[in-house]
């Protein structure tokens, strides 16, 4: 069996497309995960570069292979805003290492957080978000010969100084669109861009651009590590129901991830956590 | 001398357009914000409704007159984001007194932050932002008629949630525009829409709608409490230059606030405080 075999997720009823981004029960190693994704009836899995790293490539293709889940897509690379030299060119190596880590795992796409502002350009805003066009120049061919898909993710504008400058789906969409829609994409997560008053208006125009969608919910008050406000759907202010609907509306066809950073739900049983997901996610699909 | 009489911002170089926002030295009263405008050559000020309350609005308001400054805006009103019943009509009837207290004070715009999500509501952005509009409507015309500019707020998206649903500056201007430009215009606040693609074509968009401009900082790490990262200008993530350039090519003509929430900032010296936010404008004018 290859991973070329699992059926695509767009012949599978919403009900069947949840997929447990593993960074949400991160306790849980890649195998511990496949397991749990297996014990919920989940079909679907979103594997982080480092628990891959901890078994190693081809023992991770071969346990995903083996669980017969689809993998809904890779985390992360990017990290890609520093000024030409060693910084960078080690950023764009490590991408094409992630690139090629994704085409072995059969994962539908590979997630870029595209990195805030570098070190040496604390303040250049403008630079760093070029840097980020160049570099997916350099990447888009590369994930294109091997059939990987790039998944742009804007993140809320919250982390724009430190993590990602791409900080709206319409900026993504404006970078996606230079290139082929079969080697670059958006993400779609729920937790960065439902404040944005042109969400919807944006989500539509993305449409065969959608190539990761994200299920996370606001949690307030935001806590004192802001990057760990990542709440299970259903938990903070987030109307769901309009986003699904717009992603499903502008064609996409993928599986729809949980991926929570938040330390209470890590200190939680990770069984227990995925139920609750399960749980919400049939909650959501009723309540439409 | 009448609060009328003070010569108006437009008349001034820059240099002599910097206003204290007294936020930024929240530990000094009305009378010592005033007086340390005067001590460190400052024209201008922006005041808040508490420390008004304190001496009274006729007291206040000689004060005002007597300093001889200018009063660039008063924080705040807004808050109106609740569904129609008691909770509403309260705020309303805030926003009046603070229209009056707006006028009484002769300053330049009233500041509004729109509020967040309701506690009976917590997931209808779409509805609080719809009841923005509609109190607008309502504050509108009394604000007119007393000769008040009401200067909506967007806040960094971070706050969507708990404290403002206005959210972009486009979105400001979109609903300024509903309204006469000398009842309602928008707050260009750096920390607030620094991070937005569109920032810029919004800016030259707000021509004629800028009812305030204030400088603030993006610091990073986000502190634990959300609210108080907002830095000195030159102490953060932010490229003022461009942004100044741009609001007064928009033929923006008051003053320009720093209004500072910061715990560190409010346990220094003010006059510490104050001297060294005229020492950074005068190096981000000079840098120009």
């Amino acid at each position: 069996m290859t991973a070329e075999a699992v059926a695509p997720a767009a012949s599978r009823p919403l009900v069947s497309r949840l997929s447990l981004n593993q960074q949400t029960t991160k306790s849980w190693s890649l195998a511990e995960a496949l397991d749990g994704c297996r014990r919920h009836g989940l079909e679907s899995v979103g594997v982080w570069r480092e628990p891959v790293a901890e078994v190693g490539l081809d023992e991770a293709a071969r346990l995903v292979r083996e669980s017969g889940l689809r993998v809904s897509s890779l985390c992360r690379g990017g990290f890609v805003t520093a000024a030409a030299g060693p910084e960078r060119a080690r950023a764009l190596a490590d991408n094409r290492a992630a690139i090629d880590e994704a085409a072995a795992l059969g994962a539908a796409s590979l997630v870029l957080v595209v990195g805030g502002l570098p070190a040496d350009a604390p303040r250049d805003l403008v630079g760093a978000r070029q840097r980020v066009a160049d570099a997916l120049g350099e990447l888009a061919p590369y994930a294109r010969e091997r059939g990987v898909l790039l998944a742009l993710e804007p993140l809320h504008p919250m982390f724009a100084a430190d993590r990602a400058v791409l900080s709206t789906l319409g900026q993504a969409v404006d970078l996606a669109e230079q290139h082929p829609a079969e080697a670059v994409g958006v993400v779609v997560d729920t937790y960065h861009v439902w404040w944005d008053p042109q969400v919807l208006e944006q989500v539509a125009r993305a449409a065969g651009r959608i190539a990761s969608f994200q299920l996370c919910d606001w949690l307030t008050p935001i806590p004192a590590e802001a990057l760990m406000g990542r709440g299970m759907p259903g938990d903070g202010h987030i109307d769901f129901a309009p986003l699904v609907d717009a992603v499903l509306a502008a064609g996409y066809t993928g599986d729809v991830e949980v991926e929570l950073f938040n330390r209470e739900i890590w200190a939680a049983d990770p069984d227990e956590v995925v139920a609750t997901m399960v749980e919400r996610w049939h909650t959501l699909l009723s309540g439409r």
